[in-house]
């Protein structure tokens, strides 16, 4: 048994050594600052892989929570579950911002089908948020596909009467989804408005996803200005079930398309954003915010959109205190509502910055996601670009590579000016479309070690954005 | 509605500018050699995205075969089906390496566990390969746990009769989670090889995890040059299960673990590894072979260990005919049969090319799940480590930022020659050890996305070592 001994101490052996040693910074290469900013950058993540609590909020959010659609009682739960929490973990100061929301309601499960070669298909489908209701029994007509707004203009009146088919594709080649993503969901938006106009009877989108599968991914539209007759109902189908209907399409034009819905959009609703405070040490008129939005789909749980969000930014705060580190700047944790169908709450936010005079110097949002960390998305003037940029031999021993200029997120954009530093995190894009706004974005989609990584990776752009940018003036170059 | 269209407008706008533009490689920066090159590596990718093989692959040989243990059924299908696959896509030549491999079979499932303060606690555990059985009707003792090799080494005759249990848990705070395997896994590869030399009367070992679960995770181990009487069973328990029971253990020394397992090591099978080849056009005699290994443990489907690596790797071949991207040197895709007990494989691989006088120049192997790319992991000599790290402008845009000397692979790690370049593939290590040697290794754990960017992460390294590693010579530097 001698050799298999070798062999297998041999293979452990293999193990360990094939996996590179762990990339901790060559210190040698850091400054003095940048060795104790390696340090604490190095508790930070320590304490979010062992005592970090991120992941049990994010079930108790998810799972006794669930769905948080503004003006729901889920969003109402959720603003005293975030309020609890922020107190619970000792923030200075704790308070609710109040603001109106819109207020749609989805009613029934949708339900559509089609019957051609004898064969009836029942179709995955879910309403538009914003998109009003078909007639009590709903609407059968004829259906033509397009693959662009452009196309459908092309249309005219040759779509009155009809339901409206938009059915591009993401484009899978994009390394990025959230491109992919931008590249699309113009048909969920504008889709019908445009036909409305037209006299179509309905529009029908294809889902915003990757993923060929069965679920249909919800969102928002909007009818713009179009007068209330010409408003027509509208509704995504699952990606699956697009491409089938393209087939079916193909084969029997003059097929039958059926789908019902009852949603409606019921009279603004009071809700709230729930802010706390880690008060500065040494500028507390500074402030630097970090939030995701409370808000989220009606359909799933809205576990990586945007529960990860709420989770992680306020286990930053959680970080900073467990690891005694005092921030030179007001660290304020925001939870915004209404980014979903609205974003009241981020314009809410800003108007009550801008009358109270605050100070804001840096920004951070997390909104792409739970998943592994990749880095950020810098939206800030060159030079504190520059600035964080440099941070990178510190960060990328995290995996954070991706330091690239681009826009941060839209809560905290309203806040964008000359010289604050606005960040959106950016965890890897792979799998986010996967869950984005249906069903599936449930808390098991979530992975322990990525979400707090993603907390951790959060925490140190934070504590180095407090520590490197200490005013809102432009730093020298 | 005219504001609400503007907001909603802007809200998409938002989307698209907040996503930093795809990062191609800026081909202002690049020679005109690298823009080849940069050109043909998306070339990879736009095809391994849009009309990858992959992921139906490896849903063919999860859901069709299943687990593939050395000597089983699901092993000698997994061989036809290897074969069959490779002639399928058209490589050149196509033959099987006759290899004997360890025959270790699990009989029925284990069972386990023991009673304190009046309550019975069933526990999940499963036998470590290689392990002998217990007796028919099991074994009952009391417990020792321990945290390391040495501190059972120091209990010496203390254990005589006793179970030991070996309880160190993954370290949480290293980023890499192959470096917390390497940490733990001499546990239970010699566990109870030391516990059988002083008398214990079984070992158990926590699962190899970060998670806490409860799913125990199997793996292999050796007795060393124990003779027989001495070697002991020896089984995995779920990281939850190992909490527990270290929790009652310290209210309840005296409890008595129950377990019983039926596993057995039968006579050498035959088996073989399944070899193709695309003859390369300039330098047929030089080959990069490109691998993973066609067994997996018997729980799940060996899904990420080792099936991704297999269709990663049989998808390098294919993306190259496809892009009709003729290699120079012979491209060599190998599924090595028996890593995980015994590498039967790798040996009788190595063995024919010393043989047949075979003259490798590089190997890739795919060994470490099938997530997002991160990079990759080079064993080989300084100019030509630095050669492959000169690449990184080309693979950055693909996340592809790791490129550290370290180990490649098991299964090609006995070709390590000064002038052999060899290459492990590593994709994102989080979610590995979640489903590593467990029940949940399956086909639903594997995201297409990530699986197909490996491929093309896989077929582009591949493309720049066969164009730029041309000879076994060492490069001048």
């Amino acid at each position: 048994m001698k050799k298999s001994t070798l062999i297998l101490l041999l293979s452990v052996l293999m193990i360990s050594c094939s996996q590179k040693q762990e990339k901790l910074v060559n210190t040698k290469l850091l400054t003095i600052e940048e060795k104790i900013d390696s340090t604490n950058l190095k508790k930070l993540f320590n304490s979010a892989l062992t005592e970090g609590k991120s992941y049990e909020w994010l079930r108790d959010l998810t799972q006794n929570i669930g769905s948080r659609l503004s003006g729901s009682s889920g969003a109402a739960k959720s603003v005293i579950w975030g309020e609890k929490l922020m107190k619970e973990i000792g923030l200075d100061s704790v308070w609710l911002q109040p603001v109106m929301v819109p207020h749609w309601v989805r009613g029934e499960k949708e339900i559509a089908n089609y019957t051609t070669k004898s064969t009836k298909k029942n179709v995955p489908i879910c309403a538009l948020g914003f998109s009003v209701a078909t007639p009590k029994n709903g609407i059968t007509a004829e259906v033509i596909e397009v693959k662009s707004i452009e196309e459908a203009k092309a249309l005219g009146s040759k779509m009155k009467g009809k339901i409206v088919f938009f059915n591009r594709p993401f484009d899978d080649t994009l390394i990025n989804t959230f491109r992919a993503y931008g590249g699309c969901v113009d048909q969920r938006v504008n889709g019908a408005k445009v036909c409305g106009e037209f006299g179509a009877k309905a529009v029908i989108v294809r889902s915003m996803t990757n993923s060929i599968d069965d679920y249909p991914h919800t969102g928002t539209m909007s009818y713009g200005d179009l007068p209330k007759e010409k408003q027509i109902p509208t509704a995504a189908i699952s990606s699956r079930a697009a491409n089938i209907l393209s087939v079916d399409l193909k084969q029997n034009p003059e097929l039958k398309f059926y789908f019902k819905q009852s949603c409606e959009t019921l009279p603004d609703a009071p809700s709230f954003n729930v802010v706390g405070e880690i008060k500065g040490s040494e500028n507390p008129e500074n402030i630097v915010v970090v939030g995701g939005h409370l808000d989220s789909w009606d359909l799933g749980e809205g576990a990586h959109d945007d529960g990860t969000g709420i989770v992680q930014s306020l286990e930053v705060a959680y970080l900073f205190k467990k690891n005694n580190i005092k921030p030179k700047n007001t660290l304020r944790v925001t939870f915004f509502m209404n980014e979903e169908n609205g974003t009241r709450g981020a314009k809410k936010y800003a108007e009550l910055a801008k009358l109270n005079k605050e100070n804001h110097i840096g920004g951070l949002e997390s909104d792409a996601g739970g998943h592994t960390p990749r880095g950020f998305s810098i939206d800030a003037n060159t030079v504190n670009t520059k600035l964080l940029q440099s941070w990178k031999k510190l960060l990328s021993p995290y995996g954070l590579h991706d330091l690239d200029k681009g826009g941060s997120g839209a809560d905290i954009s309203p806040l964008k000016g000359e010289n604050v530093t606005l960040v959106g995190y950016r965890p890897d894009s792979q799998r986010y479309f996967d869950y984005h706004h249906t069903s599936t974005d449930t808390f098991d989609k979530v992975n322990k070690r990525e979400l707090e990584l993603g907390s951790a990776s959060m925490a140190s752009i934070i504590y180095l954005m407090d520590k490197y940018l200490y005013s809102n003036e432009p730093v020298k170059p």
